[in-house]
């Protein structure tokens, strides 16, 4: 098992993605990509995420050594097909959780790998199933502070994760923000 | 959100459960239940850990104060209709795990949860597919220990379950021991 010798250059500022990077046992250093995060309208949502993680790529390649890595990503929530995206403020929080609340809705994270200039790039798809949270639930949660500044206004990780979520349907770690299997996969295959 | 004076004593050794129960915010004490874990061979495999779990609850009742939820479970993987036990030695996880590779297999956990003689019980279903892994990854992880006493041969929660699993179908802390949503939501109920 050679995989430790990797050079990694990570552009997010997820400190989830930093964790899930760290635990797959590879070194890496962070860089923080400067984007608007926007999209063309009219493009089909699932692709969104792919296309942010390969603008984040492109804002950051300049300061990528020539044996790293680049590793981006982007994730988003999918309800009713359309985007949940990160809650403003507490209000907005409690809103799309309420929303979400006994159905399912899909996360869907666009990971861009680069080195020596050959790109890999992928998306992985998770259904999520929330059970029917009561007003209480949710305000416990979005009052803890944990809710913000996520896709869809949750952490899998979360104590809200554990309490809320009745099941799965894909990768747990695609839903925190990394499918680390195919990271790993392409590492193990292409490093 | 009145939910952190109900009183539980855990009837497990196991530190996954006992970090979720913590996780789900709840105090609790711990009780080693002393229980020879036989069940009858012509039982259904998939009823065994609640048989099991029953089992743990019988031998710890009597330590049990009249206002503590007592909560057991047990945990066992199945494939090919077969129970895979926790394995006795190193060899043995590793013909374990290559076993499951590229393959699913369910994840059962029953839960016994006893209060003021009445009893709430259930058990929980989680398919989880394995990667196809080379015998170099399946060593390197049952070289670093953490195979060892937990059923299946791996922990979900570990590197192995990183890098092996591709996806699951149904609880993730269900395959860690305890399907908290369910735990937390029968005490919601009836607590």
């Amino acid at each position: 098992m050679e995989f430790k010798n990797v050079k990694i250059a990570l552009a997010s500022a997820s400190p989830r993605r930093q964790e899930l990077i760290r635990k797959l046992g590879y070194r890496f250093r962070v860089l923080l990509p400067q984007v608007k995060e926007c999209y063309p309208p009219e493009m089909e949502v699932r692709d969104v995420p792919l296309y942010l993680a390969r603008l984040k790529a492109a804002a950051v390649e300049a300061q990528v050594d020539a044996e790293e890595w680049l590793i981006t990503a982007d994730t988003v929530v999918i309800l009713d097909g359309e985007i949940i995206e990160k809650p403003a403020c507490p209000e907005e929080a409690e809103a799309h959780l309420k929303r979400m609340s006994g159905r399912r809705h899909t996360v869907v994270t666009g990971v861009c790998m680069k080195h020596h200039r050959r790109e890999y790039a992928f998306s992985d798809f998770t259904d999520v199933y929330f059970r029917t949270l009561s007003t209480d639930l949710i305000r416990h949660y979005v009052k803890g502070g944990e809710a913000m500044d996520k896709a869809g206004a949750y952490g899998i990780q979360d104590w809200f994760g554990m309490v809320g979520i009745e099941k799965i349907d894909g990768n747990y770690f695609n839903v925190m923000g990394l499918p680390v299997h195919r990271v790993f996969e392409t590492l193990q295959q292409h490093a």
